[in-house]
């Protein structure tokens, strides 16, 4: 692991033990030396699960599982490995997938259905899944409460640092808790931007109302970032709720509005940080786009912007070249008044009318491209659709990351 | 200007004169210091215009003149300055270009109509017209047969080195020849990619069929390249006919068949120039996509995986990552079959039938990867579409010329 990106959170915030979740890690050797590789979690008999995967025509192996396995709306298991991403491996992929989740769910005596697996790392290299089920057995029995953060740590690729969040709402009067993990820092793009997110509640929330929670939530977090404009073929977004809070089981989404709200939180907070984490990333940037003909055109435009190579060197460089913000609208391809348009650099008027701002002095405007957090706000002055999501800058470290991946 | 690409070709053939067709340029101190800044060319009465422009929605003022004044489908003068784009300039940038219209189409006793202009250089900084049309006059006086190099020079940002090529073809028995030259080496994406280029004939050939030729060879050129997804709001491809080989004007596109074809070879040599040139670019990268449901389908697919962060930076590391390939195809939004997908790197056989290949040896390949000019062939199993499309590698050199642009 390189070192620690400058944008992670300064602490990491552990979330105590929730019920109904366990977790345990093995070193199965897929391809590091030194470090856990898989990680399992347990879930109590009548977790609920929901589910949101890539939308890439080449989806993984574990992901093509995933979907199917959503139907039944219950889980028992979750088996992840980093290290071999399981993709395009063909058949034989698939039949590595057949393998572990009937290893797994044989040892934890529950349905195949019930166990959700994903691989994360190489593409195209086949995965050898003799190792993973060889430490399955003994992992399971190691489970225990409290290991959230070795296992948000063997799920981790390029990362710097492990991704966790957590928040607390109120059901029906019932305490109720969310806690998480993701891992993600290159091959981050809209359509799932994931890579692998795991959420799991204490709450008793029926599957059908979960995956609209679900769905909604990854729109305005992980659907909103990007650090690269690629997009995975093993992006996953699960939630479970395990029901161990003792809470009525909620008949419609107006009872979980407080519930909304915080994982909304969680969701957010993870996105943003596989963001801080981006391949390279010095620099993190929220673009908000106002004034859009939609929501959809907003985000668009939005995304354009974020997936500019032009914008993200210039921000690399501390230097506010609004005049590229004004390039990335217009190849959007949404509508935009070019007389109308108004730019922003961390709150101060850049841009107006069509041209720069009247004695626009760039001053501030520097010293806010100097800092660590950017936040460009762009008005296309053609309707009400909004839209905020998050990238990082373009750096030499992307190059090195990348440039010597596998090799 | 930084030190030439080494992708560039190793000499420049210079076109000889052409008839109809004369240069000059002039240093009006825009914004770079003892170089030329403007160019000049001055053409025959009678000659015949076609363009292709950006698709930007905040296309540039001259972008938005060069447009209306098309339909006139004659031109005698076209001016160009390197250093400012005059986009996003607003109401001044409109004057701006009406003032130099007006002062070229007085001094060359010509309508306003036949004057076509285009700004290349930094957007959003207004630009101070008045010292361009101070050298008109002088600039006018002094156009010469043999200005080619001066003048392909005269409108280069970032580029390092001018790019010039010539053809010949023959219409109804009589020789006529094609010539012109580009700019552009970053800010190049689907959508006209080229930045500038002017392209002369001294063929007889009307505007409604010059158009025809243009637009189908942009596609298949200038449409067909990508350095870095960006679109400018100043991509200008233009055609000028003088007339002075003397054929009989042709009256439909089947006494062309050879003039487009030397057309086409013109307008493919000098977009590929634009890759070679790619901003830090170290390697060339052709990219064929076949087995496409379309035609549309494939280049969509090609131009995925030819702006893939991940897949260039692959190139730059020499790296024969062909999982990022199946990622970018997977991402494209088009249709393919994961399991009949093949591919090929400098023509071996990396993957087929949804794995990678039997028997597959790395060697050849990398030893491919490690040259300057990469083949990537991707048949995605699912049609007959094919295309062809070209980048260039992710390197260091493009955070360093686009991490300080402006300062």
């Amino acid at each position: 692991m390189t070192a620690v990106s400058p944008l992670a959170p300064k602490t990491i915030a552990v979330p105590a033990p929730l019920g109904g979740v366990r977790f345990a890690t093995a070193a199965a050797g897929l391809r590091y030396q030194g470090r856990d590789d898989v990680m399992l979690a347990e879930l109590a008999p009548g977790t609920t699960v929901a589910g949101v995967f890539t939308r890439s025509l080449t989806a993984s192996a574990p992901v093509l599982w995933c979907r199917q396995a959503l139907a039944g709306g219950k889980a028992r298991l979750v088996v992840v490995n980093s290290g071999n991403a399981n993709a395009f491996t063909g058949k034989a992929g698939e039949a590595a997938v057949r393998r572990t989740v009937e290893t797994a769910a044989r040892l934890a005596g529950c349905p195949t259905g019930e166990v959700f697996i994903a691989s994360t790392g190489t593409i195209g290299v086949p995965l050898d899944d003799g190792k993973i089920t060889a430490v399955l057995g003994d992992t399971l029995r190691r489970v225990a409460a409290d290991g959230w953060e070795r296992a948000a740590r063997a799920t981790l690729t390029t990362d710097t640092y492990p991704k966790l969040s957590q928040a607390e709402a109120v059901i029906g009067g019932v305490p109720v808790r969310i806690a998480g993990f993701c891992k993600g820092a290159g091959m981050i793009a809209p359509d799932m931007a994931t890579m692998l997110a795991y959420v799991f509640t204490d709450a008793n929330v029926p599957a059908p109302l979960l995956q609209k929670l679900l769905a909604a939530g990854s729109e305005t977090s992980f659907n909103s970032i990007t650090v690269d404009s690629d997009t995975s073929t093993s992006d996953s977004l699960m939630l479970f709720a395990t029901g161990a809070a003792g809470n009525a089981p909620p008949v419609n989404l107006a009872e979980l509005r407080g519930f909304r709200k915080a994982l909304d939180r969680v969701l957010r907070d993870l996105a943003l940080m596989v963001v801080r984490d981006g391949e390279g990333a010095r620099k993190l940037v929220e673009i908000s786009v106002l004034g859009a003909a939609s929501r959809r055109a907003a985000k668009r435009i939005g995304m354009a912007i974020a997936n500019s190579p032009l914008v993200k060197t210039a921000v690399a460089g501390e230097d506010a070249n609004w005049g590229r913000i004004v390039m990335a609208v217009g190849k959007a391809g949404e509508k935009a008044d070019r007389d109308r348009l108004a730019i922003r650099i961390g709150g101060v008027l850049v841009a107006c009318d069509g041209q720069v701002a009247p004695g626009y002095d760039e001053t501030p405007v520097t010293r806010h491209m100097q800092g660590d957090e950017i936040r460009f706000e762009v008005d296309v002055g053609v309707g009400r659709g909004r839209a905020t999501v998050w990238t990082c800058d373009l750096t030499h470290g992307y190059i090195d990351i990348n440039g010597s991946y596998r090799t």
